[in-house]
């Protein structure tokens, strides 16, 4: 029995199952699925500044669950604060941007992201740069609609998407990423509509985190992720 | 039910079996691991003549399998072939050099590789460079031994891995990746020994390939690995 | 008149007193430096699990701020942040890695960096990678010495820091980098030693933010950096 | 009397003829040209199966040349196997995707490449990748044309031909590549239409490798081409 | 009291005057800007010709100079020699080509240049390659005007710049840069009407020098610009 | 009938007579080598400084030449000033340094560079750069030796030499590549003592320069190298 921690970004409950369904769907029999939602921080992630709010909010989640748990899926597309998780963790924690762009490079040469804002285009480049998965992105390119938008009117919204996706493949994508998290209804128009693979990232991030529990691995603790020194945390308003 | 086709490169039929023992090990209980032998080619392969013609004769491994499957596994470190078997294949192809390598990136912030010979270390560098995966490298490293020596002595070629695995850790590698199919039982001792994550190229690709299936995803047909055109194959011996 | 926030990242007061120090002997006699000390967070920031929680007690710091200021410097050696203040603000905001950096390619061809603790330097590299700037940096060095204990035998850690920054010049590097925040002693006698640039990187972001406050530049507005769109942010427990 | 081994990679001695006459319309008055065709594979070679197909077929064609031989000219554009030769072989080998590359590198500060089928240009960026001359290409545009279909109807062929190469010049690039083996007729109306210089591979190669010859050089034995180890050869049916 | 040369690169003392002024604009109350005409030289430099005549008129005009100086500004965008400053003198020298990368790299993630002519264009992309800051550059485009007619119709340039400008604007520069010597009056115009950053590179150039002076730094000496070794200048009919 | 102009960098003509032989040597029989020693400039070329000086002189002798040539070689490895001579020629113009690499780029996957003074590294790695080739060069060492004391003991330059390209080889070179015109006689002894190829620049830059005149290639007017727009020149005191 595995025990997938699958934490959002944002504090909209709705979201929040939408990811987690979207991850129950990607695992196998014997993985239970447990979302978690942050206590604070904003409603969407569609900036730097929220980005790194929703940071501390997922490490409060996950610091204050009290539940044994095999695997941490940190589920917001294009965010930062994967590596604060891995710092404090021994388990494996899975970056929803990095396993879609991961299993993408399974697929096909290339692949391209589609996104919600604009805004948010630079923070996804910036993420596969860091990622060293650059090269292998062929676009980014966004819908331009705020993520809370995005359920409001699905085939709008989908047609939106779809557009977007196909201009990347004409443009030289050879697979796409849905780069929002919790877009899986998405995923089967888009994917019948453009006749190439669609990677969701929160299906692909725990379906890896699942394998590299059952492959016995886990995050390194010899440099970049070593667990932080033990110190005074200074006015601290969280657990 | 998923069938995984795993192909050894060469034609040594106990590299075969450690490398079907690997893959089964990896895979849910749900998942069937079919090992496959070229008909014809190399007892090793470690250099690019023997790559390229390990690279025909896996195509004619696969090809000429009459039994269904679901995806397949490409099982030589640092050979070419796995574009070729997605351009005839309706369904994922993993390699395992690329396979460790992605599995790896989720593990530590850079990761290191030991292989056989010091030959094999370019081309190792090759396929991680077109995966767009050199930058997450911070080394390779050989222990000099001939593939089918590794066996002659398990002992000492114990040694030899963790003695060049120790090195690449020492000089900033956080995970180690094993540069040579089948060495399965060196992946326990090396973890233990050097207390950082040991990635099986075989064991990780079969677990992704699965993984890819039950996705429901599979190789891009778009561009690079579109459906070859029909035409005359002249005088071929093979099926 | 022009006001600089002069922000520390940890809260230890008598670090932000030696970065006031050295951002105060960097500027013009008409600029006014304020220096700044988060309400919460680690005493040191020395891992990617502080760099996130301090990266909120510096916006934390500079949104309750309640005096006018013309620019702000984000005091924190290879830490993550700046973008999150560049969003909330419209003067401009200048991180010290990025700074040294800069200043430190207009005086050689390469630059090498000492930190303090080993972990730091795979966070610098990703810095300076994001930066655009990797190309130009021959070398990451620490002294493996933690922040708080830089101060406490200053003859030691000067001896460190001259023997890692004496290895960087003998490997190429024509410039050195403190990659630490308010070593400003150090500054000196580093310079005097190894007979190259030693560039501190308070004192280059304090010159560098007084410059662009002079020039009339400031942070764009048009894509990475806009303002975040009005939204609730839920739960929130500071100002 | 040099004698260069100039190996067409499909089976159709047609194209064996033009890059035989391109070869020998390139080479110096002493220089013998010995035009080869693979006795097996397919009839041209426009996908990743087929390159590697290709690829034995050549290794195969050198192999069992039984005169002397100074150099070999690898005749296929964007194919695999340029290593195998090498490997096996104590003279020079020349690509002739890299030769024209490198050549249009003295001639210009940035060349585009004009190939046959929209799919081959995934691979020409993979061969420029791992030649190091990625950086100086500004771009591969096809015609869209199956490699046996551009003798069909030649005035269609130059024109298309025409038509991306205007558009690479227009989008930066300096000097033109003629993207597929033994287009010589092209060569010249493509020169004088655009006005720019335009690089035939296999011309390139052939003076190249004479080139090669007569300064004493040859492939380095000393890592990535050093000899295979002797070892048994299982099953494979050709000499 | 600091004094910096500010070298025009090429010999119209109409463009030394606009320079001068932009410099002046730009430097702190207490620094003196002494602007410099070489002696010999193109009227403009346009091409890769003269930015080698022009190194040579640039070095000849300092290295004639009779007064103190404390840093020397190379005011010529896109052009080489900064480096041979370099090696003969020990105060700072900023080239106003890095100088606005540099300084439009604190201000967004990204930056544009526009320039003059287009076949500048390969040449500012070589600039900021050798920087090490191409990564951050999202495009150059330019006005295709020769710099002397620049100033016959200012009214005519400030469209032509603006419309440039705003195409690279909208392919994701979130900055833009002057790419050519002494257009402060397009500054202003453009700024207002784009609504992002505008840098001129002098302005940057002569505030970074005065700054560098102010932090007691100069170049390096210690490999790539240290002092040539005395020998015999054969013919030299210049000082 | 072919005529190569092969100029030399320095003004001194023991050093051009040795780049003439080694020219001579590696031309066909029916090519002149005509070299040329500039009128001004350093008696030998080690510093930015003197490389800019010398590019001018170079210019010079190339325009004062007053019979017909079909080609420039550039012979000064790791000087500037190849692409002012590409802008006034329409005859192909060779440098030695891109000569060198892209020759051994043919020869083995990675090459190294053995170089006179150690202060010559980093404008090697940088022409390498702008030439699209350091990704190939597993680095540049030094013997640090003046180039005019190269001659003085040629048994212990011939040792210092072999010692450096030794370490390279151990280091990956799998191709070593003489970074200094006219070091033919070490040539010999250096691939004898390494066995593996050595590339002499001047060789292969005459031999590359002849095969573009026979392959009626020459340089791009497109962009980059167009014709300078006529202007005047003043003060200018050379012809």
């Amino acid at each position: 029995m595995t025990t997938l921690l699958v934490v959002n970004v944002n504090t909209t409950r709705s979201v929040t199952d939408v990811i987690a369904a979207a991850a129950r769907a990607a695992v196998s029999p014997g993985t239970t699925v447990v979302p978690l939602t942050p206590r604070f921080g904003p409603a969407s992630v569609e900036s730097n500044y929220e980005s790194h709010l929703s940071a501390v909010g997922v490490l409060d989640a996950v610091q204050t669950y009290d539940g044994p748990f095999d695997a941490v899926v940190h589920a917001g597309f294009g965010e930062v604060g994967r590596d604060a998780l891995q710092d404090v963790l021994t388990v494996p924690v899975v970056d929803i941007t990095e396993a879609a762009a991961h299993t993408a490079c399974l697929l096909g040469r290339t692949f391209g992201v589609v996104t919600s804002l604009d805004r948010a285009v630079p923070a996804i480049h910036d993420r596969l740069l860091l990622a060293g998965l650059a090269g292998r992105c062929s676009g980014v390119r966004s819908v331009d609609l705020p993520v809370l938008e995005l359920e409001t009117d699905p085939g709008l919204t989908a047609k939106a998407f779809t557009e977007e996706a196909a201009r990347l493949v004409e443009e030289g994508a050879e697979v796409v990423v849905l780069g929002c998290a919790g877009m899986s209804g998405l995923h089967a128009a888009l994917s019948a509509e453009l006749e190439v693979p669609v990677v969701d990232g929160v299906a692909a991030a725990a379906r890896l985190a699942e394998s590299l529990v059952a492959l016995g691995l886990s995050t390194s603790k010899a440099r970049s992720y070593a667990a932080p020194r033990p110190k005074e945390l200074r006015g601290w308003p969280f657990g």
